[in-house]
């Protein structure tokens, strides 16, 4: 499907402040880009980059006053999302070398705190794919997706604790638990057609039948629509924007995902 | 300047043929992307990756029959080009890694064969940027410039004999002869402002004064206006289009660069 | 001056159990490696890779029964370390890009929690260096070292709160301190000469005045003998022996450093 | 096998000169280093960097008069090389991107100008493995292999007007009639078991039926027994000393291979 995806934040900048952005998408093995628009205005000096994962990454300082950054992009993505119930858990000896780092434990994933629930929840199921479906529904009977419940990524742990969280909070969870049995875990950042209500939206990717597949435990479905805008270990590595010094949150920000033909 | 640059390139296919393009800018410390559009027809899937040298490429097999591919973007980009007259050569032993292998010749730049020639060109001139600007100089005075005077790129070698060339093969002999004392060099496609008769364009920059300098001696003076598609070695890394199987050329090509407010 | 610094870990594996061990150092501006031996017995099939960090990981399945490795090496290191009181922070818009995501937050060094102490620990000094300085001299006073502690990583919350840990867990909290800051930090393991007692060493470095400068808050005064075996954001990038599947721990462990002519 | 390789190579130097080595062996997923030496006399400021293609390069200045480098490892390697006839051609589609510069002209390999020679090589060959087989063995048969025969690296066009050439030399006409007809292929740089007269040895590599094979036309027989020092497009990229300035020879240079136990 062919979508038109974008956003646009707003700050009221009190002293000049620097940003880092990860706002363009790129063309890769799941999506192909054929439009691309950068807005920033006032117009001010920017630098891109590209981060170790491979994001695109727009570095720049605000001025003082309001500042407004759009992009908007045309993106042709897959229909729906790959499923491979028996995809096969690839071996740790088996794994390609990129793929290991994943199985790290990072800032909000706190991997090696949780195999014993991972454990509990995949008992019975073929290693691999199968195992990470399971923790995929379990996360959805067992932790409510409010989205909009708080501003500040919530860890694995304390995801599981309170019992709830937004859409990057699960997708936390997910990947500690996917890690603690040695199946490699990362986060994406994004946007997703038909997501209620329409945000940024984050989810996961694990690697097992020696690929990457798609899960999302905010939908009760699996579908398709997804755009990717960046992906790392957890959001400590994808923020859509880190800014640094006095703390700035947008005044207005506006996200949007419709189909074109 | 703020330019919208673009192409059109028209194909007639008659087996299914590998291509590998070169055809989307990207932002970074030179030019920032504003707005990009690519478009292929008919429809393929395209696969996108980033090649050694950073440069974004595009992946596809063109189907049978015409096949044409349409890219436009507006860039913001320097209105003139930076000088430096003094800029210091730097010592083998200080150049940053990442610059040491634009000292070894190439497919196109055999600079292991203009030692003798780079030091009668450069002879009294104060080592670094007044050796380049040198030879940019005597290129301008000893190589003509006939754009469309060959298809296939011409080595250093070649082009110093023939006496002419078309702008990549201008490049190859400056970066050969940069190379052979010591200047780390390498080539640049993209397009130019104002280029007369308007096509895709090559220039060339070397490392002197701890950064890269852009030298273009089919310009009279030293201009802006540049807009970079990639870089590499020479012509052989950054073809705009790669094909691979029996050979096939446009019929068709139009290129545009134009000044937007 | 010129140590041998080397180990044995020897282990009872009572399943085959895939290893990832980074116990090889490598040459660079720090260090260079003179003699290097690598002894894995019973001999097994290794394949050694560079992770994202640039470190020399050795990926092996270690076989049922007693299972050991030995590394040693003689490695030319500084006599003493850089100081460099007064060297100025970094402005994050000046960083190279290669550093920025040591600003980040990462498991064991949740720098997003520390600020309002890292001001406190500095206040009134000169940014950049003086302030690592101070953040040192901080934890040599507040937090004990002591050998042995802890087997797990602790972070720098953890750390924080007991008041005590291993080597590794004060540089965690060095470290998240730094970040905090924005003074982009990472963990160093490997070996230091005269450590007592012996054993394997971490350390940190916070990058300020444009290079990265070295910090041991487990020694009371600054000294040199440092051997690199790897770095990154912390533990979790760096352990010498990662192991998957059911725990096991080296039954022995021997370390030794000497000073060599 | 278990090889104890080595060499030590003697300079006179009039006046201080940079110097880029490439004499270090990595491990690999074809070779395991269990012992290695590096010893540089006088002792001299050493600085070690990764390039492009994963080699270890030692960059130093030789200061003037006697200049001495000796190194030395004990390496692990097959006792046979792979051979894979009908292993398959792989269409460019299906290349991974980073076997696909290895299809590109380089300044020793003119494979745009082989074409015609491959097909004729090839004629009634299955695509892939054998076509590199049937491209070897013209090697032996047409292109006549003497040691010293040479000093400075030959290109495909010039060792195959002369019709002989060291190894370097038939590695570089390998390559470029592999690389004519699509297949990948590289130059290798290393050590030789039992190759007579001993010296420093190039082989290629090719790429079919989605890995690597060795090819070495220098060799009668297939056998094995490679240490490998340095990978690359062609001797350019992978020059066991690169030294820059007034040029200056070995006047004495020792290599070693030996089985132990």
């Amino acid at each position: 499907m062919r979508l038109r995806t974008g956003c646009n934040l707003k700050f009221e900048i009190a002293t000049p402040t620097p940003f880092i952005l990860m706002l363009r998408p790129r063309s890769g093995s799941q999506q192909w880009v054929e439009q691309q628009e950068y807005e920033i205005d006032p117009g001010t000096p920017v630098y891109e980059f590209t981060d170790d994962y491979g994001n695109l990454c727009q570095r720049l300082t605000a001025p003082c006053g309001m500042f407004s950054i759009t992009t908007s992009s045309v993106v042709v993505t897959s229909d729906y999302t790959d499923e491979a119930y028996g995809a096969e858990f690839v071996e740790i000896q088996n794994l390609p070398d990129s793929v290991l780092s994943y199985l790290l434990p990072s800032r909000y994933c706190e991997s090696d705190c949780f195999n014993e629930l991972a454990v509990s929840i995949t008992q019975g199921e073929i290693l691999g794919y199968n195992q990470v479906a399971a923790i995929t529904n379990w996360l959805r009977s067992n932790i409510k997706y409010i989205p909009g419940s708080n501003n500040e990524p919530l860890s694995a742990i304390q995801v599981n604790t309170n019992g709830y969280g937004v859409c990057r909070d699960l997708a936390h969870l997910g990947i500690a638990l996917c890690r603690s049995l040695s199946i490699p875990a990362r986060i994406v950042v994004g946007y997703l057609y038909n997501l209620q209500p329409m945000d940024m939206h984050a989810w996961f990717e694990a690697y097992v039948g020696n690929r990457w597949y798609t899960f999302d435990a905010t939908q009760m479905a699996t579908t398709g629509g997804y755009v990717i805008l960046g992906l790392g270990k957890d959001a400590a590595d994808v923020a859509v924007f880190n800014q640094f010094g006095p703390s700035v949150f947008p005044i207005d920000q506006q996200v949007w995902v419709e189909k074109v033909e």
